[in-house]
């Protein structure tokens, strides 16, 4: 706040109207808190909620016990009015459902604002880092070839005017026409991140990712950010996940004591259910900042939901996936605050990609694994996941073909025009493919997390889900 | 380059097979130029092009004239094999044309690795910029609910599984239900920053934009990475223009010292045609060095380009748009080697949203100008363009009602579900909004200017292009 300030929303105080002196709050989106303004009656027109002036004072001791300092103004300029009886944000609580249906006017409340801040922190934080590591930022291409990547629904494609000359129909012709084969949104850049690490060694990217899931959760969106990293000339997972670790552990100590992290750890009670309780929040960042995130594999983990195993509606067992209770519980019990990686998940419920375990306790041919992990937080459950990728061309052919991705393993790309368009991914292999992995983090997942907000539709300014996509 | 490198692609020499000793040329992206290995011919084994390896040995001084210093190797492990004698990147020289053909591969070219680089530390640089300035990094939703923001064609999208049960034939309400109605990817963000910018004042994004057009040029992509910025409080269009060039004069001190950018300028003969010479890039990033760009109206342009008017083609008239030759002229006579701001065009043939010009030399009726600037460099043209936005609510209803943008001046963006989804952006001025403007920058295009490839295909690793979207 500065003293002689910009602001973007002033809010008339309660102060009865016969005193010659009116008291506004003033805020410029860089804090929680308002700036008092004093300002003589005679000066104060069109002084409305939501309109954005420039006033011009002096910054002094404040006889008031609200505020340290307040800005006595001798000159107001209202730069743009606003009709105070109509406007939807009212001096008032209000809900974030309510906010939610306005995404164009939510960003002007101070929460908003400060979640806007958290986010560029974090990105500029996380360049950093990268930066630091000498990881090549990329940008992996957000329309693909391919919807089998196994990681949800897709979102399809056309160039609008194919259809405006055939409302209401058209033919498989036309949707295909632009691009000459259908065309995808991204469901995850992992595959073309794999292509780009083989050239630089190490990349990642912050990009957004689709998803066309008829979900209603406080977890999923339609159009989310993540952030994917790939390391080349990586043989043993653990430096996957010291990455990961390293990476939020950084993003902590950068932002934990920043004035926006304070602001969010420091707030009035006013926020009532809309965040987490501050405290909880405070545990968050602490748990990211701590050394030493358990790793724990998949069978151990089964092992130790069977010991608890009357405290689930789900009863764990080896071979099916991990249900939310589960994770919560390993989560909470096994990382306390710390996130925990859980690591070798059985094959058969993960991505083809996945590069089957070697080595002891990997002999069972009933319990066959995936060198892989799930980052599990409390509360939220899986916030990243990772794996190292198949690099050997055969068995990559093998399992492509087994489950269909590929129509055959001697064709290459050049000659797969009618694939469904991964045979470039196999061939990556085919020419001087090192061992590599990488991971994915849910980015605004994790904001949401550290944050407190209770739905990622919260920390994301223009949400789309299903159903919804305003403005 | 280190000592003890992982290399992810070696190529054997020329050297006649009867020595005792094999020299290879080792890659690992971080340079265009290749390391010297020196491996006794029994232990070169699988050592083909393209594989992945990892060598260990001795940094010596090396007899050869060739290099300073070469890696004398006593152990070889080949990580990733490779099928020399299909590898479809020879070790002889590729035109840009065949390599774009894969572009799963193409990365790994040392020139290709160097853009990969560039592009990674353009984005480092911008960030910190920008996080200096107190500028908050968003992001802006990539799916929107307009298809009407002038900016071009733009492409729709569907859930894929719609369309699965209905092979050939869709109908309108399957395609609009995942949303409920018609959905577009964003040809740029600028009126979402727009509302962003009212919250926390100055914010700015480098995100994915989308056009639809058929169109076949150096210049054009259907997917690009644009650079938005926009300032509130702002209302002297000088202080936005200042934004562009401080931010471009940075990015230009940042790297002109950086490896890359010297790799870039003191690259062999090799590159023949496929780069522009290195004198000429390394003009281009003097004049972004230089300060002071020079900033003339559209009217002063045409003046001069009257006074050269058999030069060209077209012939310049006052109310056209800039031909690419006008543009060509202009950069190269005004701006020398800086980039030259071309301001307030004519409003015809200019957005909706764009302020009209005001005061002195804007009082004729018949040559109504908008705040508004191009940036034209030489040989590209336009790289970035921007304007002041009309901030004030009756103005623009009336301008988007005149166009048909909305249906009426008396709707409300929460009364407006039936109308094509920019009340919003009109209701932003209904309460409290401050003057503003900002910029557009295309960042592949300043890529390919600053790296002097022949097409902006060439900066982008996956490019899609009419009826082009290979992997």
């Amino acid at each position: 706040m500065r003293p002689s300030v910009l602001g973007s929303a002033m809010r008339p105080s309660a102060s009865p109207l016969v005193s010659p002196w009116r008291f506004v709050s003033l805020a410029d989106g860089s804090s929680l808190d308002p700036l008092q303004a004093v300002i003589e009656s005679g000066l104060a027109e069109g002084l409305t909620v939501g309109a954005a002036v420039r006033l011009t004072g002096s910054w002094v001791a404040s006889p008031g016990a609200a505020q340290s300092h307040e800005l006595q103004v001798r000159e107001v300029k209202v730069l743009g009015s606003s009709d105070a009886k109509t406007f939807p944000i009212q001096k008032k609580y209000q809900t974030p459902e309510y906010l939610r249906t306005l995404p164009h006017l939510r960003p002007r409340t101070p929460l908003n604002a400060l979640l806007l801040r958290l986010r560029s922190e974090a990105v500029t934080s996380l360049t950093q880092f990268f930066a630091r590591q000498d990881f090549v930022q990329t940008h992996p291409p957000i329309i693909t070839s391919s919807d089998c990547e196994g990681a949800g629904e897709v979102f399809t494609l056309n160039p609008a005017n194919d259809m405006a000359g055939q409302p209401g129909k058209e033919s498989a012709d036309s949707q295909d026409s632009f691009f000459r084969s259908k065309k995808y949104l991204t469901v995850s850049t992992q595959l073309h991140l794999e292509a780009l690490a083989q050239s630089v060694g190490n990349v990642w990217t912050l990009s957004p990712v689709f998803r066309a899931e008829q979900s209603d959760t406080s977890r999923h969106l339609s159009e989310f950010y993540m952030l994917e990293a790939e390391m080349s000339f990586v043989d043993d997972m653990n430096s996957v996940m010291d990455l990961a670790e390293d990476m939020m552990r950084q993003l902590g100590t950068d932002l934990y004591q920043s004035d926006t992290v304070k602001s969010l750890l420091t707030r009035t009670p006013h926020f009532g259910q809309d965040l987490a309780p501050a405290g909880e929040v405070d545990r968050r960042w602490q748990g990211l900042m701590q050394p030493d995130w358990p790793r724990i594999t998949y069978t151990e983990a089964i092992d130790i939901l069977k010991q608890h195993e009357d405290k689930f509606e789900h009863k764990p067992v080896w071979g099916a996936g991990l249900q939310s209770e589960h994770e919560k519980f390993i989560a909470s019990t096994v990382g306390k605050d710390r996130p925990v990686f859980v690591t070798n998940y059985p094959r058969d419920i993960k991505a083809f990609y996945m590069r089957p375990t070697r080595g002891p306790g990997s002999e069972d041919p009933s319990r066959v694994t995936v060198d892989c992990f799930d980052l599990l937080v409390p509360e939220l459950c899986e916030i990243a996941g990772g794996s190292m990728r198949e690099h050997q061309l055969e068995p990559l052919l093998d399992i492509m073909t087994r489950q269909g991705i590929i129509k055959s393993p001697s064709e290459t790309a050049s000659e797969d025009d009618s694939g469904n368009g991964l045979q470039w991914y196999a061939d990556l292999r085919r020419w001087g493919c090192p061992p590599h992995g990488g991971f994915g983090l849910g980015f605004d997942r994790l904001l949401s997390y550290l944050s407190g907000v209770q739905t990622v539709r919260d920390i994301v300014s223009f949400p789309r889900w299903y159903g919804r996509c305003d403005c």
